[in-house]
């Protein structure tokens, strides 16, 4: 890529969470996500596999989308934040969503996108 | 990741496409890419930001999701599949998608997702 990127993907293996079987503990997680990295909601859809089971959910934003999916059985949570905004936006973004989940671990994998 | 990851994660970056400015057929790829994937849809999204701009979408899936966002007046669409199941059955998704948006050129990674 020669030119400035179009936006930032933050790719973020969470361990050690709590509350991942928790639907409404999740969508605060996302909700503050976006709020933090300042960002424009288009629409938010969540899906809860049962009672003890994963959540899944996607918040769509006019700047791309930030994800979520957790495994409660393993206390983790795979997140991504891509956002087309400076990378200090999205950082701020999964900052927020970590507050959230308290992972006692976490791998973060920042991919620049667009067009070479 | 010690163990066999929960799923893989496919970024890909596609220049020189088609079509990027029109709903029906940013969602008809997207169809696609759930169906030759062999994966569970849970919900679809998408939005159009007018005549002539991008498309954004995001495909919710019983296995994680698929998303794209697409710039027309760069000829540029950025893709994620995220699925947990085989990397086989990912990579399958993103062929379709590139069959319904024929880039001249794309950027692929694979991120092995899951805890450690």
């Amino acid at each position: 890529m020669t030119g400035q990127p179009l936006g930032i993907h933050l790719i973020a293996d969470l361990d050690g969470c709590t509350r991942l079987d928790d639907l409404s503990a999740v969508e605060a997680a996302l909700r503050a996500a976006v709020e933090a990295a300042g960002v424009h909601l288009i629409g938010l859809k969540l899906h809860h596999f049962g009672p003890g089971q994963g959540v899944t959910g996607v918040a769509l934003l006019a700047e791309s989308h930030i994800s979520i999916h957790t495994w409660p059985e393993r206390a983790f949570a795979a997140v991504d934040i891509f956002v087309c905004a400076g990378e200090a936006q999205a950082r701020r973004g999964l900052e927020a969503l970590v507050a959230h989940l308290s992972p006692t671990a976490q791998r973060v994998t920042a991919i620049p996108r667009g067009p070479p």
